[in-house]
C-alpha cells in the first residue's frame, strides 16, 4: 500500500487506528532505508516479517515478475513449478552477468541488488569479527574448495609459469584436490611435532620456495580451521612470517609473505545450508579479478541464504554465537578431560586449535578403533572422528601416510570433537553421556542400559532446541 | 502414520472410511516405489502433494533432522534462520563429498539419494527426449561457464600438454571466458556466410588442427543453441563430421572427432532458477572424472529444484513443453514475417536454428537502432536483442570485431527474438504487437496511442499464466 | 522499500534498470489502490506475488505485529507455533469487535481493512453474478447452518413471540436443525410430484399460514440449491409469490411475501475450505442487525480465504466458472442420458434444478442399492447419492419418510451427481466410465477388468488438474 | 517411503548411512503412534518436522487428495487458490457432519481424525492444568460469545419454559449479548463491594432464584477471568456454593448449584489466533448434546491451530508458561507498585484476581483519562484499560452505569494491566518504563524526552521475542 492508499484505508477503518499502523510501517521502512544508506550488516537482526517484506519487494524488482513482462526470447527465470517458484521468493535469474559474477544483471534489479548488499554485509561482519583490514570480499555459490580452485586458476591466469602450490599438510582432502583440480603440481610440507601438537613447518616452505624457485610457485596455500591435534596457521602470523617475505611471486588462498585471498565456508561460519563461499582478502583488485574469473550466470540461493540469516542474526548475533563457541570450547574441553581421567587417557595439549580437541584413545579395547566411531555415530553423534594412525590413502597420485591424522607418525591414536557455531550446552552434555557410555561399554568398565532411542532421548533434544528457533519472530 | 498407526485410527474413525485413505496412501508410496526401483523420470508428472510427502521424508533421513541427533564437532547443517531451513525443506547438507561431487554423504542419507534420483532422472529425460546414447550425466550447481571450465580442467588433468581449445566463434561469453578461466589459448574461427546463414567453417578447423597439432589441441567447443543468424552446430553432426576423426586428441565440451561432453543449462532447458547444469556424454569414465575434479560438497539448491520439477513435469510434460516450443517457434516466425512485411523489412533464412530468429532492421529510424533495443525492453519485451554489425569488444585479450553477431562483417543490422520452452502463444501475441507498436513509433509510419502499463496489459498477462500454474495440484 | 530506499538504490544498481523495477511497483500498487478506492472485486485476478504483498501490507498493520508493541495485558494474537503463525500470515486478530462481528478491531487495523474489503468484494460479486439488488452482506465464519441459526435469533429478537418456521421439505439435515437449534419450531411443508419433479407446495405453506395465523410465524425457509429430483425455489419466485404478501410477519432465511435473507457457503460457492457463508440481503438494516447479534470477535481465517480467492479470481474468473458449471451440466446430463439408455434406464424430468441430475436405477441388482453407492464411493466418485426411497429417519423429533428423497413416497429409486463449479470435463469423463463399470458389473451386462487404483487413473487425475494451478502465478 | 522403498534406496546409498535414517524415521513414527494410542497431549512437545509431516499424512487421508478422486457432484473441498489450499495444508473439508460438529465426516478421514485428536488432547490439557474432573469437551470454531449461545440454546432446547439468565455483572460485552442473542432475558446482579474489590453478590443470586422461581431460570452464567478490580469467581466455589443448589433448574455455561458447561477461548489459553473455543464439562451428555445443536459442518482452521500448538507446546510446555504466567503476575504486581508509590497512587487490593492488576490514577491530570490511555496505546501498551467511573451505556435494552468498572459506583479510576500467558519480564519492564513516561509527562512531575518508536525499542521487542521461536525446530 502506497500513501494514497493509506488515506483512503481511513474510508473503513477509524484514522486513530491507522496512525498506528502506518507508524509501525515507517519503523520497517527505516531499517532497510539504514541498510541500503550504510550498506551494513545491522547491529540488531531483523524480526522474519520485515525480512519477508524486503525480499518480497527484491522479487518484484525482477523482470520476471513485472506484471507487463513479455518474454519472447527470454529464456531464464521461467519457472515451472510452484513448489520451486516459492522456495525462491520468486527469484529466478540467479547472479551474476556473463562476464563476472559480481556485475549488476539488467534483468534483475532486485536479485542484484540483494547480492550487493549481501556481499556488503559479509564484508561488515568479517570486518567487524575478525579481519578488520578486509578489503574485499566474494560470495560465490561454490563450496570452499571450488572457491579455492578459481582463486588459484586466477593466479595462474596472472602468472602463467608457476607450477607449483606448496601445501602444508593438513588433512582435509577437498583443499589437497583444489590445487590438483587447478592444474597446479602439490609440494606437500610435512609437519613438526611441537609435545603433543602437529604445527607448520616453516623452514621447510623456506627451503621449498628457494629450492624451487619463488618464480616457479604460485602460491603457499594452509587452512586456519582444521582438526586437532594440529594446530592451525593464523592468518596473522601468515602476515607477519618474515621468511614468506623474500618470495616475491606468489598469490592464491595464501600467498607467499602476505594473504592475498583468505576463503572461508558460508555454512560452518553463518549457519546455512551447504553451499557457498565468501572469498575474501586485503586487495580489492584481486578479488575483483576472482569475480571475473567466473564465467556466466550463478546460482543465487547461497546469497539468498546469507542474506536472510545476516538479517536476522545482526552483528550482535553473530558475535554472541562466537563467543557461546568459545565458552563451550572451555566447557566441552573440560568434560572431556574428565572422561578421559576415568578410563586413564588424556585430552591432547593443543593450544593452537581454537575449535577442535582430541583426546587419546584406549589401546585395547573390545572392539576396533574404528568400530567405535561407528557406533558413536549410530548414537547420534555425528560429529567425531576416531583416527588410528596407521591409515594410507592415495589421493590424486599422492600417497599419503598416516591419512586424517595430519602426520606420517602421530604417536597416538585418538577421537576429536569441535565446537563449532550454533552448538549449545545441551549438545556437549549429550555427547559426553553417550562417550562415557560407548568407553564404559567396549572397555568393559562396566555395563550400563542404554538410553539411545529412548524418548528421553528426542525429548531432551526438543527442549533444547527450543531456546533457538527463528529469529525475531513472536512466534517463530 | 505407519501400519500400526492406522490401525490405531480405526478406534476414532470407522473402518470404512479409512480404507480409501489407506488406498490412497498406497497408490502414492507406489509412485515413490516405482522410482527408487527404476531410477527413470516417471512419465506422468506427480502432484505437489507426493512431491511434498517425498522431500520430507528424504529431509528426516539426513542427521541434522535426527531427533536424537548430537552435533558435537558438526560443523554443518545447523541452520540459523527458520526461513532458510524451511526453502531448503530442512535438507542442508549440499551434496557430494570432499573428493567427488557425486559421491554419498554419510551424514545425509536423504540428500544422497535425492541426488543420486535426479541425476538417474535428468539421464533419462535427456535420453528420452534427444540424445539416446548417452552414457552418463551429473548435474552440477554450476552455472553453463562454470560447468564447461570444470571439463576443460578434467580434460587439462589427462593431457597436460595441450594448449589451445578451438572454439567456432558464437558470440556469447560466458563460453569463450571458461577457455580463459581454464588456463588454454583459445583459438577463434571465424564464420562463413551461407545465405543470410552464419554457419561454422569446418575446413578451416581442420586446418587449424594440422597446423597446430592435434596434440596440442585440448578441445574443439561449440554451442547447439545460439542466436540467429548463427546457425547451430548439431551434435550428430560433430559426431559424423570427417575430418575431426583424423585428430586424436581432444577433449573437452565438443572433443574432436567425438563429443565428450555436452553442458546444458538447467534453467533453459527445464525451467528452474538460474544456477545449475548437466555436464553428460557418451563416455561414463570422462563423465566420473569431471565428477571427481568438483573438490567438496556443493549447493544441493539446484538439485532440489530439478528433482521437484522432473517429477512435477513427468517425462509427457516435458515433451509437451518441447513441441509446445517447436509449434511456437513457427508462430512467431509467421508473425514476425507478418510485421517485416508491413515495414518493409524480411526474416533472415536461417534454418540450422531451431530456435532464435532473426529480423532485419529499418536502416533509418528517428532514433538509434540500441534505442530501439532499449524502448523494447522498457514495454516489458526483455528477450530480444538488437544487433547493429559494427560493435567491437576486446575480452580477455581477444579483439572481436562486429561483437554480437557471431561475425566481423554480418551485412545486416538486425533485431532477434526466440521461442524457449515455457513460452506461451499470449507471449508472442504480446511481443509482436509491441514491435509493431514500437516500429510504427519510431518510423513514423503512424502514431498510435501506448497500450505499454495499461491495466490492459496487466490483465492480459495474467489470463495468460493461469494456464501454467502449479502442476497437478486441484488447487495449484 | 520507501521512495528513500529506491533512490538509495541507485548507488548499487544503474538507475535505468531500476526504472522498470520502480514502474513495475507502481503498476501492483496501482491495483491496490483501486481496489481500495471503489470496494470492489477486481474484474481481472491479482496474481500471487501481488495478493501475498498486500497481505503482508495489511498483517504488519495489526498490534502484534508492531516492532515497538508492548502486550501487558494483550491477550490476544500471541502466536506461539511458527507454523501457526505462518499459516495466518501472522494475522491473529480475528475480526469483529465484543459487541459486532462487522465492527472494526482497534488493534487490528490490518485485520478489520480486510474483513471490510472482503465483505464488499463479496456483496460486488453476488450483484455481478446473480442478485443484483443485493443491498449488504456479512462473511462469517459459521457454516450454513449455523449462519441460519444466527439470522433466526435475529428474528427473535424482533419478533418474540413467532413460533414457527414453515420448512418446504428439502431433504438436508442441516437446514431443518438450524430452526431446531434456534428454538423454533418447524412446519414441514411436503412437496408435490410434479412429472418427475418434487416441487414446492405453495397452497399448502398458504393455507398453514393461514391456520397458525401469520404473526405466529417467524419465517418461512427455503433452499434454492439441493438434490434432483427436487427442483429449486428460486429467490425471485419467492419475491413474486403473492400467497405470502398477505403475511405481515415473517423473517429469516426466507422471509413470507419476501426475502430477508439469503445464506450461502463460501466453500460452494468460492471454492474456498469449508467453514464459512455470506448472509445477504435486501434491506441493509436486516444485515447489520444479524452482524450484532454475533456476540464477540470471531475467526478470520475464512475470511482471508474468500480475500485471496476473490482476489485471484476476479469478476471474470468467477464468471468463468460460473458458465463453465452451465455447460458442464449440459454435458454431464448428456452424458448420463447415455448410460441410463444403455442399461434401459432414464435421467428423470427435472427442469428446476439447475445442478443436480437424477437418473433411474435398475430394480434387480446383483447387489443392494446402497453397495452401489458405496462401490462409487470406494472408486473415488465422492459426489454421487444412491436414494431408496424406503428410508426413515427421525431427526430432533420428527419423523420423516422416504428421508433423502424429500418425499414420504417418491416413485423411483435412483441415483444424482452434479454439476458444481470448478469440475472439469475429465471429472465428468471419468465418472461416466465408472459409473459404467458400476452398472456393467453389478447388472451383469458384461465384465470388464477394473481400471480402479490403476497407475492410469492417477494419471488421468493428474493431467486433468494441471489446467488449473495456481492462478496468476507465471509459474504456479 | 515405504519398507519396499527404504530396501529399494539401497541400491544408491550404503545401507549403514540409512540404517540411522530409517531408526530416525522410527522413532517420528513412534510419536505418532503413542499419540495414536493414548489420545493425550503429548508430555513433551513435537519439532515441528514431525508435526508436519503428520499434518500432510492427515491431509492426504482427505478424499479432495486421492489420486484417484473424481468429485462428481461434490462441491466441497474444490481449492481455487494455491495460497489458500497451501495455508490450510490441503485439508479442505472442514469439521463436523451435517448434523452433529463432533461427528465424522466419510469423505474427510484425515480431517475427523485430526479434530477427534485435537478434542482428546485437550481434554487431556484441561484436566492435568487445572479441572481434573472434566469429562468432556468439544473444540468449537466460535469464539467464547457465540459458543456461550449455543451452551444456552442447547438448555432452551431441554428446558424450554425457562426465561432467565442470572449474570453477575462482569463487564464484558459479548458474555451479556450471548445471553440476549440465545433469546433469553438476562437478570443482571450489581456486585459487593469488598475492600478494593468487587465481588459477586451470592445472596442476591439467592434471592433473584427464589423470587422468579427455580422453573423460570436457565441459567447462572459468569466469567473466571475478568479485569481487576473485579475478583474472579472460582470453578471449585460454584460447584461448592450451597445456594445454588436448591436450584434444580438450570443450566447454561454455569448452572445453578453445578457447573454445566465451561466455556474457554483457545486464543487467550493455548496462544492461537483468535477465533476458536473450548467447551467443556463434568457431563458428557451435556456437552454431547451441544455438539449435536451446531447445525452443518464448520471450519477446521481454529482445530488445525490448536491441533498444531499443541503438539508443539506438550503438556510441559503449558504448564511452563503457566508457570511463567504466574511468576510475571507477581512481578508485575511489585513493578506497578514501584510505579504507584513514585506518583502518590496505588495498586488495588484484589487478591481474588489472579490475571489483571489494577492502580489508581491521579485526580488531577494535564489531560483527560480517556487521553491517558490511549496514548499508551500509541506507545504500543495494547492491553491497559483505563477506567473512569461514570460511564454509562446501553447494551441491548439494558442500562448500565459505569460500564466497564463491573459497578455502579466504584470509588476510584483507575488502569488495569494483566499478565497473560506467553508475556515475557521484557514486556513488563517495557510497560512499566512507558507507564512511568506517561504519567511523569502528564502529572507534571518531570518531563524527559521519550523512547517511544525509536530504534532502540524496536531492537528490544526482537531480542526479546528471540527466546520463543518456533518450538522444536533446530533452526526454527
Amino acid at each position: 500500500m502506497n500513501e494514497t492508499s493509506y488515506k483512503l484505508a481511513e474510508r473503513l477503518v477509524p484514522t486513530t487506528y491507522l496512525h498506528q499502523a502506518s507508524e509501525s510501517r515507517t519503523a520497517r521502512e527505516k531499517l532497510i532505508r539504514i541498510l541500503m544508506e550504510q550498506h551494513k550488516c545491522p547491529e540488531e537482526g531483523w524480526d522474519d516479517a520485515t525480512i519477508e517484506l524486503f525480499l518480497n519487494d527484491l522479487a518484484l524488482m525482477d523482470s520476471n515478475n513485472f506484471p507487463h513482462n513479455c518474454g519472447v526470447g527470454e529464456r531464464e527465470a521461467r519457472i515451472y513449478s510452484g513448489l520451486v517458484s516459492k522456495r525462491h521468493y520468486r527469484l529466478g535469474h540467479g547472479i551474476g552477468r556473463s562476464g563476472d559474477i559480481a556485475e549488476v544483471q539488467p534483468k534483475a534489479a532486485g536479485s542484484s541488488l540483494l547480492n550487493k548488499l549481501t556481499n556488503c554485509m559479509v564484508l561488515d561482519v568479517i570486518r567487524a569479527t575478525g579481519v578488520r583490514k578486509t578489503a574485499a570480499c566474494l560470495v560465490v555459490p561454490l563450496a570452499t574448495g571450488m572457491s579455492m580452485v578459481l582463486c588459484l586458476l586466477t593466479v595462474r591466469q596472472q602468472r602463467p609459469d608457476a607450477k607449483y602450490v606448496i601445501w602444508p599438510r593438513i588433512d582435509q582432502k577437498s583443499c589437497f584436490k583444489a590445487i590438483i583440480t587447478a592444474g597446479f603440481e602439490p609440494v606437500v610440507i610435512e609437519n613438526c611435532l611441537d609435545g603433543d601438537e602437529l604445527r607448520t613447518d616453516v623452514a621447510e616452505i623456506d627451503r621449498q620456495i628457494t629450492s624451487l624457485k619463488p618464480e616457479s610457485i604460485a602460491a603457499v596455500m594452509t587452512t586456519t580451521s582444521c582438526f586437532a591435534p594440529r594446530g592451525i596457521d593464523k592468518l596473522e602470523d601468515a602476515l607477519a612470517v618474515n621468511s614468506y617475505r623474500q618470495c616475491k611471486t606468489n598469490i592464491g588462498v595464501y600467498r607467499v609473505g602476505r594473504v592475498d585471498a583468505f576463503v572461508q565456508s558460508t555454512d560452518k561460519n553463518f549457519m546455512v545450508p551447504v553451499g557457498g563461499a565468501v572469498i575474501a582478502g586485503f586487495d580489492s583488485a584481486f578479488i575483483q579479478q576472482v569475480g571475473k574469473m567466473y564465467p556466466g550466470r550463478a546460482s543465487g540461493s547461497p546469497v539468498v541464504d546469507l542474506f536472510i540469516t545476516l538479517l536476522s542474526m545482526g552483528i550482535r548475533g553473530h558475535k554472541k554465537l562466537l563467543e557461546e563457541r568459545k565458552a563451550l570450547k572451555s566447557l566441552l574441553t573440560q568434560r572431556m578431560e574428565g572422561v578421559a581421567e576415568k578410563y586413564g587417557l588424556r585430552v591432547l595439549n593443543t593450544k593452537n586449535n581454537p575449535i577442535s580437541i582430541a583426546m587419546t584413545l584406549p589401546e585395547n579395547l573390545n572392539i576396533p578403533l574404528t568400530e567405535l566411531g561407528s557406533r558413536l555415530f549410530l548414537r547420534g553423534v555425528s560429529g567425531t572422528r576416531v583416527i588410528r594412525t596407521s591409515d594410507d590413502k592415495m589421493i590424486a597420485g599422492t600417497r599419503f601416510i598416516g591419512w586424517g591424522s595430519h602426520s606420517k607418525s602421530y604417536p597416538y591414536a585418538y577421537l576429536t570433537a569441535a565446537a563449532s557455531i550454533g552448538m549449545t550446552e545441551e549438545d556437549v552434555d549429550l555427547f559426553i553421556q553417550r562417550l562415557d557410555k560407548c568407553l564404559e561399554k567396549f572397555t568393559g568398565t562396566k555395563n550400563t542400559k542404554e538410553t539411545y532411542g529412548s524418548e528421553n532421548d528426542v525429548t531432551r533434544r526438543d527442549s533444547k532446541s527450543y531456546t533457538r528457533g527463528s529469529k525475531g519472530e513472536i512466534n517463530g
